[in-house]
């Protein structure tokens, strides 16, 4: 666990939400990206060595678009940034966390992703990712 | 913004969450704490440049106790670290955003903090930290 490499936000409206998180850090997302396996479309803000990932549901199966109709917009995960995913899949399977694909796939942002389910995590969406090299 | 600070996760139960993030992070927390006059004793645990605080009530009167009755253990807010929160707050003012406290209040862990409203902040509590030199 490197550092926080992004906190993801769920909203409803992405362009309604960048005009809010852009006032707020003072500087517009420096990457806009849609990851059509996982039904989102994205915003990414810089706030120094950490990100904050906007996520809007591009359809209704979207496991963001099932957020946001549970909860409202909000607080969607932590994503940790760590040197070698399958060292700490392996490594977190054996501490007892449930992950929830063991093989990691490609997520935004030129990253391989993995998650931990919030049930084995206090209730907290926790992803690991690793930068593609 | 010169960084996420830490992001705050409400508990119910302080001793249980620490030993899933003691796991998680593969080291204890570095530093427990209570505040008295926010209801909270608190676990801090680190990530590189970043922290997590684990909040958890202690009387029914906390914020944190209504958040948990509320919506269970899970994600409290997010805490951006910023160079001069008095300068931070009024160009935060400016641009519409609702400050909870004008007058940042000393905090966990050495700091100023304030927090911005979350019906401004399309649905997410976040605070405002500065360290106290």
């Amino acid at each position: 666990m490197k550092k926080i490499e992004h906190i993801g936000i769920a909203v409803a409206n992405l362009e309604h939400a960048s005009i809010i998180y852009e006032k707020l850090f003072g500087a517009p997302a420096y990457k806009e990206e849609e990851v059509a396996s996982e039904g989102v479309k994205t915003a990414f803000f810089m706030s120094g060595p950490n990100k904050i990932e906007l996520l809007e549901a591009t359809n209704p199966e979207s496991p963001i678009a099932k957020f946001i109709a549970k909860k409202g917009d909000g607080i969607h995960h932590i994503a940790f940034e760590v040197d070698d995913i399958i060292v700490e899949i392996a490594r977190l399977k054996s501490e007892g966390f449930v992950i929830l694909n063991d093989v990691p796939k490609k997520g935004a942002d030129n990253k391989l992703v993995t998650f931990l389910h919030p049930k084995s995590t206090n209730g907290v969406l926790i992803e690991l990712c690793q930068e593609i090299r």
